[in-house]
């Protein structure tokens, strides 16, 4: 493994070879491979080879890299699958679903035919009280 | 509204400023502000701020800036609003639940508070069939 890698992670293991995957891409600063509980046909899963907890902690051009190899693989990914469309997901905590503390990015194709994409809305988008999304507005503005 | 911009597309009035929004973050090439319609309290949109549709139309160095924008839009609303983690989700064609057709990635800080976040798990993971996983990979793999 590289001086860069945590030799308990299973991503920086599957990285290195350490733990088979079926890899999907692979350039200088990522790699990509198929999710062995996916979500729909043909689920990816996108990290950096560096090992990096998530969103909050990875230098932001390796965030950046890790999404772009992201965008690389869902572009393919609806062309050769001949999807209805794609979701790019990076989730940062075990209250955002995430597992695998090594950042990554799902790469999701989805289909109107459910045989194929088991996923269902996480929100259902609804109006909110403008005054109190403002308020949070002006806490968050840089 | 710039000559990149679609002055059909909502995204490119609130860039443009023909529809007001609560601006949460700006740089050079993206915008960032809050979502009317939130999933969890500080819910925020980045957008590019030339028109592109998604994932599949957009530039890389341009979908990589908005990812990169959006990385600093989920540290301040975890830090800021104390959350228990973030989701960054970009969503591709309307049946992976895109709405406006000019590329974004929510921001969405996740909490364990169920009163601020109204998010629920999009799939549950469970082993798939690794031989139609690794055919699939195969069809996939550049």
């Amino acid at each position: 493994m590289s001086d860069s890698a945590n030799e308990n992670c299973l991503f920086c293991n599957i990285v290195a070879g350490n733990i088979p995957s079926t890899k999907v891409y692979e350039d200088d600063e990522t790699y990509a491979f198929m999710d062995i509980a996916p979500a729909s046909e043909g689920h990816v899963v996108v990290v950096p080879k560096t090992h990096t907890k998530d969103v909050l902690e990875a230098d932001p051009a390796v965030y950046a890299a890790t999404a772009k190899a992201a965008q690389t693989v869902a572009k393919r990914a609806v062309e050769v699958l001949n999807a209805d469309g794609v979701n790019v997901l990076n989730n940062c905590g075990s209250t955002a679903w995430q597992t695998v503390f090594h950042l990554h990015f799902h790469v999701i194709p989805r289909y109107t035919d459910k045989s194929k994409d088991s996923l269902t809305l996480p929100w259902i988008p609804k109006p909110g009280d403008l005054d109190a999304i403002k308020a949070v507005g002006e806490k968050l503005a840089f």
